[in-house]
């Protein structure tokens, strides 16, 4: 049997790493005994608190070239996103829930994608499909994985089959849902030990809209105030990276992951614009947004209508 | 609700038409009550024979423009096989057995590709799933859907899943696989009343193999002798058609469906080296070629192989 190689995106969050584990175990349980879970990048300190909670390790750096070799794609699917390597890789199999966007395949596949906030959402589905037992480490990195990518349920990517998974898994991992997602959301949001450097690098995205490119960094925090104190010193790296990169606009936006509200610090020729987006006018090139948590849904199509017009 | 249309792909086959009304059939028991079955061409012999069977009604032929419409796609997912409008519409789900290519979408979806034969047996893995009742016409489309792209199981992509649900649809289709398949098959072969340029457009694919871009089109048969009687007609068709479209090779495969034969005729300078991929010496520019029946495993492959050296 050849080996097989399973891996979420690069800069790995918490539903790329779990699900990478997660559809190892799957595939161990259906007799898939080379299936092995490997990670494209570091290991986020709320992922790290999950792990240990569970005693789990983090899977393997991925290093090897993937020509011709089997692979198992979670949690994404576009060849930018993933191995440097993928377009010489034999893929067998896609749990995602993205679009669907730069992927292609030689032959044909098992691809499932289901519309719902996180992977593991999917994979807790294929185990009771098939009746799989969930061993209590599994589940722990299932409800792990989509107390993440919901914000503890109140993102709006968050669907009911979000919070069923979640509420069967809790009893799993034997943790209380909303003591235990605190917990690992705050050990995530640390932001006083970081650079202002390091936190817009961390989980940001470019966006054509007509004829701007917009940057798109998002920094999850307990306390938007502790983050904003630093305003001068992320302001002269947005525009650093903004000189260097060509980005016409550069937002941050800093997430209250306790209250699920948000505010925005813009640079750029155009940054009222961003005001326009949300009816709001900048203050010192700053907005406070009420009930705004999910970059995909409340924040990008909000700034692209304003730009393509 | 707004309307969903459903359809296969172009030069629609038995699966694609199927499908699609089976697919509607599924949307409308889940609740899906603007779900529509749509076919992008012309009904063949073949499904003809197995709506008239089952007395089901063929496709309406899509002719609306599906810019912000909601579609389905069934057997197929590359932009090019599909609607000409399809770049602008909201595809919800694919149901699908092949590779994918040429696909994208601007948001999240439910995608379902597995590697079986057909996609009438996935569809038949989501009715089992879900506790459907399978109506006796939905059976009988989903066994003729499965005959015709496995050939009577005789073609190498025939996996076991299209077998199991084969046998399991039989008795509720109310019908002798072998006779009614046969009849099936015999009723789309038919050679004598269609013109070599019609058969050989039917079922053609170009693929470029390193240096060259080589047509093959497939014609299935009961009769090898009574089509190649007719080879000076196909060679002139041949020679044409690769004049006007800068084929280097033309591969003309003749199909016997009942003993899984087939011969090859050959145009184009290299064709010598057609005959190098299988081991032989073309006689008069044709050879047999024993046991190949599908051009997807045992003719494309080979060729590419020769040509690419």
């Amino acid at each position: 049997m050849t080996k097989t190689y399973i891996f979420g995106h690069k800069n790995p969050d918490t539903d790329a790493i779990s699900s990478a584990i997660i559809m190892a175990d799957f595939e161990q349980l259906r007799g898939n005994t080379e299936a092995t879970a490997y990670r494209l990048g570091d290991v986020s300190a709320e992922t790290q608190f999950a792990l240990d909670h569970f005693n789990v390790n983090a899977p393997e750096l991925l290093t090897d070239d993937l020509e011709d070799q089997d692979v198992i794609l979670v949690d994404h699917n576009e060849f930018q996103q993933s191995s440097d390597t993928i377009s010489g890789a034999t893929i067998k199999h896609v749990i995602d829930h993205h679009r669907i966007s730069n992927f292609e395949t030689a032959g044909p596949l098992y691809y499932r994608a289901e519309p719902v906030g996180c992977t593991a959402t999917i994979l807790y589905k294929m185990y009771k499909e098939r009746g799989f037992e969930i061993k209590r480490e599994i589940a722990g990195l299932m409800v792990s994985a989509i107390i993440s990518d919901s914000l503890l349920f109140k993102s709006p990517t968050c669907t009911k089959e979000d919070v069923a998974a979640a509420q069967a898994l809790k009893d799993i991992a034997q943790i209380d849902l909303d003591s235990y997602g605190l917990d690992m959301l705050k050990a995530g949001a640390s932001t006083t030990d970081k650079s202002a450097e390091f936190l817009i690098n961390k989980d940001a995205k470019s966006f054509n809209m007509g004829d701007y490119v917009t940057r798109i960094a998002q920094v999850n925090t307990v306390d938007i105030d502790e983050v904003l104190d630093r305003k001068d010193e992320f302001e002269k790296v947005m525009l650093e990276a903004s000189a260097n990169e060509k980005y016409d606009l550069f937002v941050l936006v800093v997430t209250d992951i306790i209250n699920s509200n948000s505010k925005i610090l813009v640079v750029g020729a155009e940054k009222e614009k961003v005001g326009e987006a949300f009816n709001v006018k900048l203050d010192d090139g700053m907005a406070f947004l009420t009930g705004v948590v999910s970059r995909k849904k409340q924040v990008v199509p909000q700034i692209t209508e304003v730009l393509i017009k």
